[in-house]
């Protein structure tokens, strides 16, 4: 049996880690049987020795199986998030999941709080008063049903080991390692039980990739482990130099939301946001090729989304 | 002010830290605001990325300073420790002590426990029934202006971030690092108000530095922090292809030294003793040559050693 003391040192000597290796040391964190100065001395050696491709998908695996899976297979249509690695003004998800599901997707998205500079999808949608951002797995399945998009907050047993190593990352400046980032997102979307993923990467002075080549790397590095795990993907990269669209501040962004699904879009914003639509749409078989699934994002999406809207408001409101 | 989480970012990218932020990291670790998970990780970062001399010496002093230190200035003659960084078989420090002290030196030696696979002088001299490895700093003085030499234990508060460090270091699998060796070394050995330090880098399959270049680099670093903090140092490098002597084993070893000091000694531990001893009573200045150093190694060590280990057997046993 492999020690931790081993494990880091494997790591530590560029040696390749197997993913049972993997799988012992993420369990054993997760079960307090390693402690967290052991994990934060690995991911130390992780951030400057790099892991390879099959460490990664072992350590998305392992983050994945760390707790629950949402189950949706009574759901018929097609499951497809969208993940943006965020910036400013980026409030794209709460455009695209109503666009996306009125085109007939089912979109289970599970998103999170601000991250450094970047406003968090979560904290926009808490400014709308009696906003439930944890319901039970059994009413998101009702509410997917019937309004075929939910965003929601990650609960406390999706992908735990994510958040423990999250956490400790954040106080480590352990963050910006393209490994430990695939795996973050993909443990976490996986567990969605999606069929397919559009990844956006935000590039550019105000994103968490600076460069076009660290973009670059990083939706590669996403691509080829979600592709090894089956889930399909496509990764778009986009422009973060100046905030998206024209609003800035959680309350006013959901606003500018609003406003946009009632037709009054800015021009970066409705780019973005029909592109990534499109893309899931194409993702998820509802179109025939990428321009008619633009087309569909377009006509379908503004179309559809008011009927929708009222349908899913005509629900029980939470408990 | 400079955040931990900053000092550890800086030292990932390969930046240099400053002494003030070197001994603020320090002193919030033994202060525990500071957390072992993100000095583990900074760790791991000098592991990877090194520490320039500068930095060596900062880390150096923060530790030396993080603790109280020994007071010998009422005892008028030099004093001289004598530093091995471990091996099989090796009593050196048993026989050296008593030989340095009969030459006229003050030898206020703290040492360890075993260490990984080699035996510690402490756990040594613990094979002596009665044998009191914490004496107060009163009775140390007392021991050392008798015998001219005293082995003891480290106390809890000379050099507790060493302490700390050591211990953090030893389950993240980052001992094996040269800047982090030289700080937990002469930051213990300086607290204790030496003039000089002769050092006994061991190398071979029975050391902690398997190759000669790496036993040199060691040498190097702690040769240049400690001239850099104005104690005299000699580094000699010696051989541990093979146990030292003919014993292991704690009582053995114990027994080996006594009779060693009665004129019985294997060649090889004879070589390494009377050279190192020769080493401390040239530093100290004892002699006019190194040959006479030599010389008063054997002559005045061998034929003066029993009648000053029977003056310590005079004195009070302790309480």
């Amino acid at each position: 049996m492999i020690t931790a003391r081993e494990i880091i040192q494997k790591k530590r000597d560029r040696e390749t880690l197997t993913p049972a290796q993997i799988a012992a040391f993420i369990n054993g964190y997760v079960t307090g049987e390693i402690a967290d100065y052991q994990v934060s001395a690995w991911l130390m050696a992780v951030y400057l020795n790099g892991l390879s491709t099959e460490e990664t998908l072992a350590l998305t695996r392992a983050m994945r199986d760390s707790g629950h899976r949402l189950d949706l297979s009574s759901i018929p249509s097609r499951k497809i998030d969208k993940h943006s690695t965020g910036g400013v003004g980026d409030k794209t998800s709460i455009i695209i999941a109503p666009i996306a599901a009125a085109c007939g997707l089912t979109v289970p998205m599970i998103t999170g709080r601000g991250l450094g500079h970047t406003g968090g999808t979560l904290d926009k949608l808490a400014s709308i008063p009696g906003f439930d951002a944890k319901p039970s797995p059994e009413r998101l399945v009702d509410i997917l049903k019937a309004a075929g998009a939910a965003i929601i907050g990650q609960t406390e047993d999706l992908a735990p080991a994510d958040r423990l190593i999250y956490a400790l990352r954040d106080v480590t400046s352990t963050i910006e390692s393209i490994p430990l980032i695939t795996a973050s997102i993909l443990s976490k979307k996986i567990a969605e039980d999606i069929d397919g993923l559009v990844l956006d990467v935000k590039t550019g002075a105000g994103a968490f990739m600076p460069t076009i080549e660290r973009a670059r790397a990083l939706a590669r590095s996403i691509v080829d482990v979600s592709e090894k795990m089956k889930t399909k993907i496509v990764a778009v990269i986009t422009d973060m130099e100046q905030p998206l669209g024209r609003e800035i501040g959680n309350a006013m962004e959901i606003r500018e939301c609003i406003r946009f699904l009632k037709g009054e879009a800015p021009e970066d914003l409705e780019t973005v946001c029909l592109a990534l639509a499109a893309y899931m749409i194409d993702l998820g078989g509802a179109a025939k090729t990428f321009d008619h699934a633009r087309r569909m994002a377009y006509d379908h999406g503004y179309a559809a989304i008011e009927r929708r809207a009222a349908a899913a408001l005509d629900q029980p409101t939470p408990g």
